[in-house]
């Protein structure tokens, strides 16, 4: 490459990492950078409000890799803070790009509209939620600046900040900038005797198994799961979390390990292990179904993009990709197959007349709705809790926000993820306590033409807070949901109260493809499904 | 006061400083506190999104003094990191408390759902957005700590970080606490010279003005400010931030200043007197019309909460209200009354049949509209820069985020300006923009039985950004205004296009006094004020 400016140059590396659109909301410090956007090829797609960006590039970068949200300067910028939180906890790569005052306006430290206390006060928000950042506000530095920050995106899967002062977006770069490529490669005497010490404790396990989790799917990463599991005949489970990175007809699949959360069979077979496998596992505590985990490290070997331990031991400089790949060549015994605890198949679903809906009978229903190009999007509370139990085929996507748990997050997700993918339609589905904080994004499906089926689970408040402690301010406002379609002037909506009704509503749903559909679901404010059920209790011993 | 639990103390403590609503959105963390709150006489009011709870304490405390708004851990907290920096920026005393993992949840450091990155990452965020914070995590220091941050907030009318972790909430503060008073007292010396400097300043120009700000609101002066005019004669304007400080119709008004946006003689007024006497300002970029203020110091008396200055030196200790006060006693010549240029008269209104509406024209209309319990709260664009010709009344107040601009305050402000004083009726100004950010707390309006009159500006857009730079970007999801009502099950909706229709509406809104009324007013697409089109100008220059 030779010359670049500095926005240009942004904008190509991000095109060039796959990349195709960019959410957020355009203001007058990012102004000029909104229209090189446009002028490049990066599709600018406005949600209602930043938050729905926040989200939809989350969604995107989960989808496809990299996500990308551009805002302008405080007022843009912190109302994301929390959406970036989540890209940080549950590790999805988002670069977030904020507009600024040009660098010749900080001069005299005026107070320019937008600015709080002082003009680093954004960035050193950013910094506690993003794994690299930086302010482009030096044209011998910043293309390399760039590349460092991407890079760090790329190999951590996590958010990471980008800060350009308006009067640098077409400044020249370092002329003859060479651009560096992510080459990080392990050790190999390193990686040579962690396959050597892992592959002879697991030749020499009497019970070996799998525990699967997010990181598999964030480095893309799931063929070799599956390759390593034919070829040893070790079953695995998954996290929450990691839910989809296996398909769960799998014969070697043993369902969800969420202590509390998951089955107690799949607990068991997980914590008995005397060789446990755990591939880009971040146990959360509501993976361990808030709880003390029983995983004894001397049976363990765990590998993330992070560390590699196996029982005491840590091995330096040993690349997770680089790790799992290596297991995968390397001479580990094939067994015979276990005798293992299969999910329980869902009992097929015949829709009673009359019978008012629960949200046992929702999840049991919408089993067998779910198709190969589906891609479920749960939000926080019995909306996840009851998704756990679906069971996802082999290239159905699953998302949602199982550690972090931001309420709000699926609308705006189904924006990114139909985006990041229009192959797959979105099946949405969300609380009514969820919806308020970001439902207006239904504005943005509808004007993107968007199709996804939405489902509001209307249990007239915060479900889940209502088994661990109630009162008033669990209440929240009732909307005419099946309404909504006629605000944005697309869609089509229904409230359903019966399982027939909610019968007809799906069918519909599924052949009305031109755009989104709503169905509101009324169940009744204490209904639950069985693993919140569980969960509840142990969270409100914790109160 | 005898022995207390720390939740009691902090509640005791905050309906002592006037506060009786708590904004917010609860949480599992923070639940046992939204118990407590219910019990001790705080009435815990649910906004749809935790953005919209920051942007009612915003306004609460700009109404009554203090705010509060308390949320959950990070996924609460995060999300109200914008509002918090707009209470900063502005000077609006929100307390912020969030509930946080209990301190014997920390000890092993597990992944616990909404942490982000170290456990005091929310801690460090809100560092930067506040101007006091705290972590009650001693039971011997927790009672001293409340009242260091509480004092912090009244001092320097700025927000304060409050994290309370869960299982602090019952725990003994220090036995036989004493809690101390806000006590802080300008140094007598400092105070006589600097007041014996300024009136010997004042006596000798020939043509003093005065240039009153947000402080003189914040600190509850407006009735000394019209003391000093009175006794003096001498004329005063306003900046934007400070308009509703002085009754409009006081015969020293000199109108708003404010460089590009104000009107010119009201400019050349200010610049070019020989005595300025600045109270409680701090001069923005938006004040200034985006261009730097020609005020010379050489003419100036400056006081604020942080600093008085007289030409170019200084006074330590000094306080802004004891400075004033003084002031008002002091020995400063009455004056004969100047020949001012009063703001223009807004033409009598009368509504023509089938004629399109206009920016300006909706203003014209509003100007009469307003009453002496109004209270006008504007939105960021033009629904703020045409706002700021309104003749406001003696008792009108005016709420608006003028030197910040986060878009999206105006509605969730309604909520709490009129908790804050049910005896006013909010007339909020909102553009379509705006609207689609905070919209659906209109169901928050609707639950709470509030009732104001809401105008949304409907210029298809970004309206002041497609002033400085075009694009598709700058145009937003259309929404169905006029049928909102309907999804939240109150209110009545108008559509309105021409002058004939929005004085009906107007005249139905005004007698419907019940629930809310949402009035959608079209306007083209590059349809503006005068004072947009003044700025515009100035902000397309910069970019």
């Amino acid at each position: 490459m030779g010359s670049h400016l500095i926005g240009e140059y942004l904008i190509e590396r991000l095109r060039g990492l796959g990349a195709r659109h960019v959410f957020g909301i355009p203001g007058d410090y990012v102004l000029g950078f909104y229209d090189l956007l446009q002028k490049r090829g990066l599709q600018t797609v406005n949600t209602c409000d930043e938050q729905g960006a926040g989200f939809a590039a989350d969604a995107y970068a989960r989808v496809r890799g990299l996500g990308v949200v551009c805002v302008t300067y405080c007022v843009g910028g912190l109302k994301i803070a929390n959406t970036t939180a989540q890209a940080f906890a549950e590790k999805s790569p988002v670069v977030v790009i904020s507009g600024a005052p040009g660098a010749h306006e900080w001069e005299k430290n005026p107070l320019l509209h937008h600015k709080v206390r002082e003009f680093d006060t954004q960035k050193r928000v950013f910094e506690q939620l993003t794994v690299a950042s930086t302010v482009l506000n030096d044209s011998q530095t910043a293309l390399q600046e760039i590349d460092r920050v991407l890079h760090a995106a790329l190999r951590y899967k996590k958010p990471v900040y980008i800060e350009l002062p308006r009067d640098m977006v077409s400044v020249a770069g370092l002329a003859n900038y060479k651009p560096s490529e992510l080459h990080e490669k392990s050790d190999p005497i390193s990686l040579r005797h962690s396959i050597d010490e892992a592959v002879e404790m697991i030749n020499k396990a009497k019970r070996p198994a799998i525990l699967a989790d997010v990181e598999l799917h964030r480095f893309g990463l799931q063929s070799e799961l599956v390759k390593l599991m034919q070829k040893s005949n070790i079953p695995a489970a998954t996290t929450i979390m990691g839910k989809s990175v296996i398909g769960e007809n799998d014969p070697l699949y043993l369902g969800v390990y969420g202590g509390l959360m998951g089955r107690e069979e799949v607990r068991r077979y997980i914590e008995q292990s005397d060789c446990l496998l755990m591939l880009g596992v971040f146990m959360t505590d509501i993976d361990q179904g808030i709880r003390t985990a029983r995983l004894d490290p001397a049976n363990c070997i765990s590998a993330t993009s992070e560390k590699l331990s196996i029982r005491y031991h840590h091995f330096d400089n040993v690349r997770f990709k680089d790790f799992l790949r290596a297991l995968v060549k390397s001479p580990i015994q094939r067994r015979a197959l276990a005798k293992i605890p299969h999910p329980p198949a869902m009992p097929p679903f015949k829709a009673a007349a009359k019978k008012k809906m629960t949200v046992k009978r929702l999840f049991q229903r919408l089993n067998s709705f779910l198709r190969e190009d589906t891609i479920v999007i749960s939000d926080v509370g019995d909306a996840l809790f009851g998704a756990a139990e679906l069971n996802i085929h082999q290239h159905t996507e699953f998302l949602g926000t199982a550690y972090y748990a931001s309420m709000g997050f699926a609308l705006p997700a189904a924006v990114g993820a139909q985006m990041a993918d229009p192959a797959r339609r979105p099946l949405v589905l969300v609380g009514d306590g969820a919806f308020l904080m970001t439902g207006l994004e239904l504005a943005t499906i509808a004007r993107n033409n968007l199709n996804p089926i939405i489902i509001v689970l209307n249990n007239k408040g915060y479900g889940t807070e209502r088994h661990i402690h109630d009162g008033p301010y669990n209440d929240v406002a009732p909307l005419n949901y099946h309404l909504l379609p006629g605000i944005v002037g697309k869609g089509i909506g229904f409230s359903v109260k019966t399982e027939d009704e909610f019968e007809q509503a799906l069918e519909a749903s599924e052949k009305h493809k031109d755009s989104f559909s709503l169905i509101e679901v009324h169940l009744e404010p204490l209904d639950r499904s069985p693993a919140l059920h569980r969960l509840a209790r142990s969270l409100a011993d914790r109160l």
